[in-house]
This record gives structure tokens, C-alpha cells and sequence, in this order.
């Protein structure tokens, strides 16, 4: 199969179970979304690598998205189901960092459709005493209970409680590349296409090398006996990604594979797996584009 | 003392030791650069609620600025100086993370003439045989010893030892505008000033609004007995900044200033401090703006 | 009617019929796509003060979006019918300035619904002899025309024919503020929203301050006989913009009006209108947000 | 010479006097500052293809480096000499349009040490009259005489007279990569260098790629009987801009010149030229860069 001149390697992306929390954050502008987000999903690349939660900004929101009506941004996060609790103190934290941030008001804003558990953050963690000191009052805003608390700008408003996606899942494809800028071009307009995919968000960065797949690492390659790197390939970059559901990945991996088989200097696309034996899904590059 | 038409309280700002590390995050563009800048520095506003580090971005760095001429972002972290153990951990973690962008490299950007103390971190938390299983190699740029690790985009390159500025300060001043809007504007105009200042950075998002300064929440007004907020004033903000050394910390709340002060809206700037009894510092507002 | 605090005036915007060209420029990435586009789209914020051409950037364009699957950013263009030469003309230059710019390609993007009639731009300036001396040639992409040519980087290419929609008009609202920072953060909020509109772009930054009329500027109050400056507003600001057809405008003034109601500061929300006696079209405020 | 595996061709380019003026525009945030800045630049990326000026956006302004203290953004015009006439009447419009942008003011930034000719562009246009009616009042701001116009939004406010400096220049690299990402991975580095060159500005987009020189066009390598595109070399594109003196262009082009070395997968720098005999200067590369 090939898109372009670009061979789609017939493999699959193994993945695993993750849950995921949604949230949009809103402010007096796009601007200031953006910058409460930047630190909202920051520090938050790889869980495995010692990030205490796994996050990626998804896109903008548009006023008319929001329940308050303010222009926002999506962020998403996720940890493996094991780790719910660790997942939880860390959203807690990162709600009271937002305080910070004037205008911000951060609200649940989980994917429908995918199923889910919801938690009373803001009772589970006893926020009101522990970190407001009883000085806020609850809002209903759509039926759902917002957290107001008074500050020198003005107010900071969250939503208590917050659906956790519990058939969330990671995702990803393998760009390989004549070039380290090929690569990067590459897996840039891939991560640009994710923004159509409500629900799925880049982790991290995003675009995601490795070090540990020393089979992958193109100067490494007359080193390894079972180099996978092909002939002509000098780089290797993953998008990494994760969703609220498998049907949401596999949308999200047709729409940025398609985009980085666009771009001049990428040979091949392909994905990374341990035969199927760890992971609870699947994601088969020739079913997802055929 | 006035600055246009707004009035410079004659107070000072109270501040603190902080130690401080300085780096500069290069790539093989801005946007990646930057990308890897947000990751780095995120989930860092405020160490007091309980980011493990006290973060922000200064700046771009023009590629001739870099150690290895291609674009870059400046960093500045910071933590009270009985924290330099976590503040070291936390870098540790945050280099480990940038592994994962491509064409990422991490280099120490510490302040010439502030004094500090050089810690090699790659050394001290082992990082070549608990990370990098002994796959990374050592290379010299500029007589400056640097951590080569192989990845499939191409290497992840850092510096080993990074200088902590121990002569560090924050440093704030308070905007107080007719409106939330104004304030917004005025103290992100401050903020833009600051970036001319090299080695302090705002701290976190940097415009901070605060919870626990009753006497400073201007709906609380009427309910707190010796309430700060004058007539005419519906919303305060503050500019939260840390950097270097105190003289450099001068500089940038006196640019600051006079940014935030050209703001239609804004009537008073000012400070907060608990009579100078806890900071070393005082930055006395008339002063700096002599 | 009253949105939040906001005053709805019970009035409309009157407006002109305009034709309109829809265009999307891709690109490598959409950092670059964005810039060709800031060319494309420059100098062009009123015929009436003297630009060549109104146009607008609507939003980026996602790769799957995009007729050859890269990134791109949708651009709008608009003139008087009786100046459709003129238009046609600029659009032309437009097209010749973007062959500068790397890896861009310019595609009609027109909205499908709308009526209008194609135009050969490539034919009826015979660009292949007068610009090109004859070196390009004839690529089909999805059953449309394109010029190809060769140019130092790789190629540059242009659809041949564009759909004028004859049924376009132009569209805005009058926010009425407290203060300037209110009616600046308003609006941008309300051009925030515009970008849920496919069909429907700002007019030049959209955001547009008025000098000529009289009656609505604040600090002539006191000089003009009949001010239409009501008490407590210091601010005026439109938002301006245009699109293919009467029903976009009107889903686009929509959404963007309540966007600009959620601002603190906000007092009025309203229209400018010569009694209807000039103007093709009528946005009656009330209908479009009952 | 070669900078890291880059070859630095022993060649200089051919460069002509231009004339060039400098304002920045200056506004309430750097965001409305830039959007300003891109109709007032817009358009402009080549007045040989035909353009009516030729402009680019040099960087952003920091508030303390202001007329008026408020964040904004440098840009730059020119024209050939004997086209003055054309590049003021093109001024006078732009500054009419800028107009629109609320809290936008227009200044002079010409360059100090560059030679030139100050114009009064405000009463060569009668723009009072012509434009405003005669509500513009006079305003001096730090000894230099200002037009101030009552807007709904606040003022508009501009710079009546302009230095044009005499003594400027264009210049140019030609970038010689093995593939398009790379090349344009390259120039975008070596633009981000120009920004610490106060004076010189990209022309246009800045990275501009070529369709007349058939001699530098790789897809015509075996058409051309003196194909100049070099064996491995796919994709060139250069980096164009103008400044107001050739010291200025000189350290520009070593700047850039250096950034773009740094990209892997560019094989050689070099520069287009007529022999030296149609203009003014002669940049040549290794003096440059010794």
C-alpha cells in the first residue's frame, strides 16, 4: 500500500488502555487560554519517563464551544487505569496552579459519547478547606456544579466534577525519513490534521523520538544486529497520541497519517509493537487507510 | 510619583532568595524550540501550591545567541535555596523529558556575572546508567562538556553541569486598574517588557492573580475590615518574576513598570510585602523608577 | 434583550452586496502557509480607503481539509460587483506574489452553496506568457486545473479558475464599552468565534476603529449635536467582516455578537445603518439572537 | 571555507541601492501590534513582480523601546530611488489603513546613523484635508510632531515626517540543500537571525524561491545547458531582505548566513550575481563570514 510515494508498512500499533480526563480551560482571551494551558499540560510528556501524568493540548476552543462562552483551549490527559489515583492528585494540583493564572475557568469537557466514571475532584480532595479556606461558593452553570472562588482579578471558577474516560487509549505511527527535517516537517502537519479529532490530543510534544528502540536509531544501525532501520532512512520520529476511545484513535491515526505521507523525503510509515501480546489493542495501518 | 496618570504607591515589594538555573532549550527551529520550552517549564507556577518547581519562559534565543547556532528559548527555573535538592531532581526529570522532542538540546545559560555554584547533574543522579543504559557518549562544545545520546530522529544533546545562581531574588509588583481587562493588558504589556531583562523571567504565566490576599480581592471589599482596594479599583493583578541577582531583578521591575503604567485604565501600581520583616530584599518602587 | 449585562439595541447593520473569492494556500507546514497568507491577505482592510482589494484570513486549514493534503490557511477576498476587473486584477497580482514564497500553492476554496460564476484567472491574464514566458504546465488534481511550476525550491501551483460568489455582503456589529482594553478584548473574542464560519472572514484585522463616524466617537460627545454615545461608554469598536452569502453573515454575526457580550465592560451591543435606503441587506440584531 | 560540512562558495551578491524607511507601529498589546503590522507589510514582497512597495517585518518592539511605551512592531519599506514618488504614495495609504486598527500609532524608527532625507508625508498628501477633514489635531511627542485623530475606539495617532534613508541596500543568500525541507528548515533559521539586526527586514516572506533563474531550478538540471545546481543538491531557496546601509546588510548576511549552516542537509551557501556590473554592491561571502 502505498499514499504518494510513501510505503505504508502492513503493521499494526500496539496500545494500551489508558484513562482519560478532558477539560477545556476558558479565559478573557485566546491568548490567555493558551498560556494557562501551556502550564496546565506542561511537564507532562511521558509517565514512563517520570512525568506524573501524561498531557497534551488538543486545540483551541471557540467561544461558542465553551460553557461560559469564552474563547479556551482543550487539553487532555491520561494515566494507565492502575494509576486513576496518581492521575487525580496531579489534575487536583494542576487545578490549583490555574487559580493562578486571571480569567481562567477550567471545565469537564469529556467526550460524550466515550464511557466513563465521574469524580467529584473538588470534594475528593477536600479543595475547599484544604486550599481555599472556605472561601468559596458553588454556581450551577448547565446543570453542572462550578467551584467559585474570589481573587484580586476577579474570580476563579471550576467545574467539581469531571468524567473519567475509562476506554481510553494511546496511539501511534512511525515516520521514517530521508532527513531529520523531513521527519519533523513530517510528523508536524500529522499532529496539525489531529486537531480535527475532538477527544484525541498529541502527548506531550507530540512528535516523539526515542531512545530505547535501539533497532529504530538510524546511527546505530550497522551496530544492531536486527536493525529495522531501511536502506535510505537516516531519521525516525513517532506522533504519539492518545483518546478517549478506539474508534477516536483510529480516526486520528488515518487523518495524521495521510497528512505525513505528504510531505518529500518520507519513505516509509509504520508502526511499533510487541506482537500483540501486551497491549489490549490493535491499530492495523492498512485497515485504518484503506 | 506618577507615570502618566497612574499613581506609583510609595511602597516596595518584599522578596526572597532563590537559587536559580538558567538554560537554553535549541532546536532545529522557533517552534520546536518553543514546543520543548512549554513542556520544560510547564506545571511550574508556584512551588508554594505545590509545583515542584518554580518555572518560566524569558525569551527566543537567536541562533547566534546559542551554543550551537540554531533558534532556542531561554528557561529559568528557581527554588528557596533548603530546596535545592528537589530543585535539582526536578531538572533532572524535566532534561529526561526533553529527550523526547527532536532535535532538542539542553544547554546551561546561566548569568556570567551572578555568582553560583556549578552542579553536574548528569553526574550526580547517575544519569548515563539509570537513563541511558550506558548508550550516551561525551562531547566538548565550547569547552563545555555535553551528554550525547543516540535516538531514532537523530541525538538528544545536554549539557552536563549547569551553574545555580545562589545570589537569586523573585520579585513582583501589584497592578491595580478600574477594570479586568485593564489589568489583563496592562500587566501582559509588563510582561513583554521584561524579556529584555536576560537572566529573570516571569514565574509561571507570570500575570498572577492571588486567592489568600483578602485585603487585596476587590469583591470582598465591603467584608473585609482594612481592605487595600482603593476607590475606583475593580481589579488587581500582579506581575510575578524571579531571576539572577537583585540588580538584575532592578532593572526588570522598573521596565515592567513603566510598561503596565501606559495602559489606559491602570491607577495605581504598587507592592506587597509583610513590613520587610521575612525577605532579604525590599525594591523599593520609587526607586527603581527615579 | 440583553445578553448577560449586555444591552442588545433593537436595531441592524445594513449591508452591500459584494463578490467574493475564497481561496486556501498550502503549504509545507502551517507556519509557512500562514506567512504566504499574511502576503496574500495584506494591505487590504478597505476598498473605500484606498486597498486594492478587501480580504480577510478565516482560519487555518487543516491537511485533510485542503485539496493536495497539506496544511494551508483559507483566505477571502472581496470587491464591489461594479469592481469585479479591479478585484480580479489584485487577485492576479496576489496569486504572482505568492509564487515567492516556498512550497505554497493557492487553491479555490469557494463555499459550494454559494451561487457565483468561475473566472479564468490563469486564461484571461494570460499569466502563462506574461509572467511565466511559457515554462509551466497542466496538472489536473481532483478534476480542477492547476498551473505547475518549476521554480528553484520545487514548484509552484495555482488553480486556474476561481468561483466569484456574486451573492456576498459585507457584515459587522458596534461593541460599546466602558473602556478601550473592554471593546479591544470584546472583539477579538467576537473574531475568535467568526472561525466556526466557513465562508466568512474578518475585513483586513478585522477589528475596526471608524473615524468618519462622528456621532459614535467618544471625545466629540460633547461637540456633536446628536452623539449616539450613550452614557458611561468611553469605547466604540466593529467588528468587520464579510462573506459568501446573507445566511453565513447571519450565522457569523451571531455567534460572534454573543462572543462579544461574555467581556466584562461591555455595555452595548448595536449596529451602524442609513435607514436601509443604500444597503442590499438588512441584519435585523434581535432576529439573528432570538 | 566551510562552516561545519557546509561549503561557503567563494561568490558575492550583486545588491542595489534602495531607499528605506522604518516605522514601528506600536499598539495596546503586541498581538494587535502585529496584526497591524501584517496589513501594513502585507503585499509587498516584490515590487519587480509588482507590488507597490517592498516591505518586511523586522521583529517585535518591546515596550521600552517605544515612542509611546507600548509594545510593538518594527517594519521596513523600500523602493528603488527613482520610484520615491511611488514608495511615499504607498506610505500615505498604508498609514490611512492603519487607521483602522484600533489603538494602533504609526512612528518613525528610521535608523539613526543611516543617512537620509526626512519627508513630511503628512502635509505632502495634505492628508489633513484629503483624509480626515481637518479633525486631526497636532501633538509633540518627545520633540517630533505627531497627528492625532479622534476615533470611536480612542485616537489614531501618527508620525507627520519620515527619514528615508539614501544609503540602503537589498541583499541575499542562495541556500543549496539536498531536499525542500531542509532548505526551508534552513532559511526559516537563518531569518530568525536577522531579528538581531536592528534596520534589516526580510523582503516579503523573506525565504523566497526563484522561478526566473532557470540555471538554479534542479528540475530543469538536464534542460539547462549550464545548469548551476550542483550534484545531491534538490531544492534552493534564498534568504531576501533589505536594510538601511550595507554595514547593516553585511553583519545581516553573516548572521543569516551562520543560521543557516547549522541545518543538516544544507550542502552549500552561496549568492547570485550579474558579474558585478549592474549594482551598486558586492557582498562577498568569505569576507563576510572570515
Amino acid at each position: 500500500m502505498k499514499i504518494k510515494n510513501v510505503t505504508i508498512i502492513d503493521t499494526f500499533a500496539e496500545a494500551w488502555t489508558l484513562e482519560v480526563v478532558r477539560v477545556v480551560l476558558t479565559a478573557t482571551s485566546t491568548e490567555v487560554a493558551l498560556g494557562g494551558a501551556h502550564q496546565f499540560a506542561g511537564a507532562a510528556g511521558s509517565s514512563m519517563i517520570g512525568s506524573r501524568i501524561n498531557a497534551g493540548i488538543e486545540r483551541a476552543a471557540l467561544p461558542q464551544e465553551t460553557p461560559d462562552g469564552r474563547p479556551g483551549v482543550f487539553v487532555s490527559m491520561a494515566m494507565p487505569p492502575d494509576q486513576r489515583e496518581a492521575m487525580l492528585e496531579e489534575i487536583e494540583l494542576r487545578i490549583a496552579l490555574a487559580s493562578l493564572v486571571p480569567t481562567i475557568a477550567v471545565f469537564d469537557a469529556a467526550v460524550e459519547a466515550a464511557p466513563g466514571e465521574t469524580v467529584n475532584i473538588h470534594d475528593k480532595f477536600s479543595i475547599s478547606s484544604e486550599r481555599w479556606e472556605g472561601y468559596d461558593t458553588e454556581r450551577e452553570l448547565a446543570g453542572r456544579k462550578q467551584c467559585v472562588l474570589p481573587t484580586t482579578t476577579g474570580e476563579f471558577v471550576y467545574e467539581k466534577a469531571y468524567k473519567v474516560c475509562t476506554n481510553g487509549t494511546d496511539g501511534h505511527f512511525v515516520c521514517f525519513a530521508e532527513s531529520e527535517t523531513a521527519a519533523v516537517t513530517a510528523v508536524a502537519a500529522a499532529k496539525e490534521a489531529l486537531t480535527a479529532v475532538d477527544g484525541v490530543a498529541p502527548m506531550g510534544y507530540g512528535l516523539e523520538q526515542v531512545f530505547r528502540e535501539f533497532d529504530y536509531i538510524p546511527s546505530l544501525r550497522d551496530k544492531i544486529a536486527d536493525s529495522k532501520v531501511p536502506d535510505g532512512v537516516n531519521s525516525i520520529l513517532n506522533l504519539l497520541m492518545f483518546g478517549a476511545s478506539p474508534e477516536l484513535m483510529r480516526q486520528a491515526m488515518a487523518v495524521s497519517l495521510r497528512a505525513a505521507a505528504q510531505v518529500p523525503g518520507v519513505m516509509y510509515l509504520g508502526a511499533m509493537n510487541f506482537g500483540g501480546e501486551f497491549g489490549k489493542h490493535q491499530y492495523h495501518l492498512h485497515q485504518l487507510l484503506k
